[in-house]
Parts: structure tokens; sequence; C-alpha cells
């Protein structure tokens, strides 16, 4: 890797850090309009721009939303909880008024793919356009915990669903940014590298996290990656979720 | 909205448009290591980085991809093809490592989730950076249809799958930036707002459409928002990624 950047954006890009402690001052609307305005400039799927995007700033439901995402408080004291919904709802009532039932094609796994991305984009570029505002962020995967009710929290009809929250604010901290994978270990040329061509990068990542968990614990912490991924996933994780986006019209069948 | 933006990376974001034809000058391997790179610096789900990229510039690869895009010439003319890849496969192998057996967390929706949004959110940080280098990027989704040949030219074993694809090289067209929907139809306060809400907005954006493309095409297309959307879904789409994906261990359960 060159280390040298002298791009503006990339070094930003390649500064990011998530916040979980944020101050108590407001993001103006003006900011909040730019940061929404740069999530709709994301790429969309055949221009079909199938996510909403709910700005949760009523003090009730951000403490509820704290707790159904697991009693994370950051979603309480920052400023808005931006909450992204794949949302096939609003294409569903557009073709209706054009005499057309779209609803097959949104049973499929496709549309859920489309939506889901669609939304994933779209939160990538309020991320970037927040921390260029000098906001801090980070998602909020939890709200999938308790999705049901988190949906009922927002009023969210059939064909939306939550993807994941995101948290903005006026920074309150600066944890540092947290090392990645070796590139080799991520990206190939022509074709993919299986494990046993990485396994010496993953090896050499064990060990950087490992020193990089110490260095932050004050030794109490040296978890590999490995073993931290092992420990996260030996057991089949938000099992539940199948059967709500079923109920909800995503059959991904 | 405010149009006025006093943010460089804000303004670069909201400059946005789709490339589809490229110079046949080759993006240097510095740039392309910095564009993997803030890639890597998206958010990931408990730092589980379940993605991969892999970089096409083989000449009869990209020739034979871009005729399974469904014939996307300028997969085959830019100068790097990107395939993000939801990826669980290095995980459940460092996890075997580890003594773990993870299979059964990711046959579930939850982890088909976090590798795509992770994919998503790298991919999305991968386009910003090339259009901070000058260079131009499209999303290819056509990789979908025929996933399973797509992921065998790829080499991509099972717990991995081709998300999208990124065409990515130098600008030889500015097409302009599309119009988006009326912010206030895609971001919602503190509850979701049905469609009977929002329709207004969004019968003022088939009239925007309608004249965008009635512009661009002199006159030869007129078609509103609504009624493209209402065709192009009119049929279920791409119903074969279900049982692919089970295949290949995103069973979905």
């Amino acid at each position: 890797m060159d280390s040298s950047v002298h791009n503006d954006i990339i070094h930003k890009i390649r500064q990011h850090q998530s916040i979980r402690k944020f101050t108590s001052e407001i993001v103006p609307e003006e900011h909040i309009r730019q940061i929404v305005a740069s999530a709709q400039m994301a790429s969309t799927s055949s221009n079909m721009q199938a996510f909403s995007i709910i700005g949760v700033t009523d003090k009730e439901k951000k403490r509820v939303l704290a707790e159904l995402a697991g009693n994370q408080a950051y979603i309480e004291e920052c400023s808005h909880f931006l909450v992204f919904c794949a949302d096939t709802h609003r294409l569903k009532h557009s073709a209706e008024q054009e005499g057309v039932d779209i609803t097959p094609a949104l049973e499929h796994v496709e549309m859920f793919l489309v939506s889901t991305i669609d939304a994933a984009l779209a939160a990538q570029n309020a991320a970037l356009a927040s921390e260029a505002l000098g906001l801090g962020i980070v998602y909020i995967g939890g709200i999938r915990s308790r999705i049901a009710e988190v949906s009922e929290v927002l009023n969210l009809p059939d064909h939306v669903y939550p993807v994941f929250g995101m948290c903005i604010g006026y920074p309150d901290q600066s944890p540092g940014v947290k090392p990645r994978l070796p590139l080799e270990a991520v990206y190939f040329e022509n074709e993919y590298q299986p494990f046993e061509q990485v396994k010496d990068k993953v090896a050499a990542y064990d060990q950087t996290m490992s020193q990089y968990y110490e260095a932050r614990t004050a030794g109490k912490r040296t978890d590999t990656w490995s073993e931290m991924m092992s420990r996260s996933l030996k057991d089949p994780k938000r099992t539940h979720l199948k059967d709500f986006l079923a109920e909800r019209g995503f059959l991904l069948k």
C-alpha cells in the first residue's frame, strides 16, 4: 500500500472511525437536508430508489429504540438517529396507480436485494456527507434484534423493513481508526483466492488486532480477530428475520 | 432544499453520474489500491469484513462477463471491472482454525444481510474514491442475471456470491446528473409516511422524469417514473437467485 494520499476525499474516507459518544449539540436542519440529499445521489438499481430514511429526533422514540437495539445509549444521546429502510411500498403504490400489480416481483430475493442494497449505498453516502460536515456516525445493526417492535415504533407498513440505523451527532470522542484486514486478503485479481492462499494475511491481522485491543484495554483484552469472529458466530443470530420479512411481504422466494 | 453546498465532499457526492463510456486509458495500480483501501474503511458489522473484491482486467474474462451481464459493452471497455462479493468463506475458515463450525450461523438471513450490506458499503466508498480520483463508475446489477456462470468465471467458492459489479475507468462522456425523488418523498421525521402522504411528490417527480427523458431523447421518450417502474417490475426478476444462493451455502433460513 502506498501510504501517501494526496486526495482530500480519499483522506477523509480513510480516516473513518465509528463514534459512540456525542455532545448534546443538535445538528442543524440544513445539514440534515444535505446529508439526505447526498444519500439520494448514490447509485440506485434501475432508478428504483427503493429506500426511505426515518430521522428520529423524538426523545421518547429514541429512548425506546436505544433499548430495542440492545441498550445502546448513544442512540438516545445522538442528535439524529437515522433509520435506513428498504422500501418497495412506494414502488408498489406508484405501479398500482398505473394499474399494475408488482406484488409478485416484490416477493422474490432479487427485490429484497435491490432494496437492501439501495438503502446501504444511500447510507454510506450519508455517512461520508456527515463526516464531511464534521459530524460523527455509527451504524446500528442492533435494530434488527427486535425488528418487529422497531417497525411498530416507526409505523412501517408492509413492503418496508428497517435495515440498520445510524447515529449522527457531534463527536465527543476520538477512538482512532480501527485496522482492517491486509488489502491482499480482500482484493483479488481476475479470480477469487480461497482461504488457503490468504491465511498468512489473516494470521498477520490476528496479531494486529490482538495488539490493537491490548493497547486499548491496558492489556485486559488480547483476542485475535479469528477468536472474536468464532465467538460471535458460534450460534446463529437473529433467527426471527425470515419470518418477520415474509410477514411484511419480502417472501424471499 | 438549500442549494448552497459549501463542502467539497458533499459537492462531489451530489455531482455523481453513472458513466457507461470510457477511454482506453488504464487506471494505475496505485489508484486501484487507494480505491480498495477506501472500500475497506467503510463500516462493517462487528468488524466481520464479510466481503471481497475481484478486480477483473483479463480481456477474455471481461468479454465473457460483459456478455453474461446482458451484453453491456462498457464492462469490456472499462479499465477495471470490480466485482463486489458477499464473502463468509474467509470467516468460516478462520473460525475453523479456532475449532469452531459457524456454518449454521451462515445459513440464516442475518449473515446474508450482513455480508451483502458489508459489500455494498465498501462499494460506495470505492465509487466515491474513484470519482475523487477523476474516474467514472457504473454499478452493474446485471451480473446477477447469470450468477452461476459469473461465479464460475471468477472461481467463487461456497459462501461467496457476487452482489454486483462496478466498471471503473476514465470517463468518455458526461451524461449529467439524473434527478432524484423529492427529498420529502424519501425522508420522514420520526415515523414513516405512507404513499397517500407522498403521492403528490411522486407525481411531481413523474413529470420531472418525463421532461428529463424528453429532453435527452429529442422527444422520443416521455415515460414518467411510475410508468417505468410498473413496466420494469410487471414480472418477477432473476427468480433463480434463491436456489443459487442455497446451493452456495446462503440458505436464507
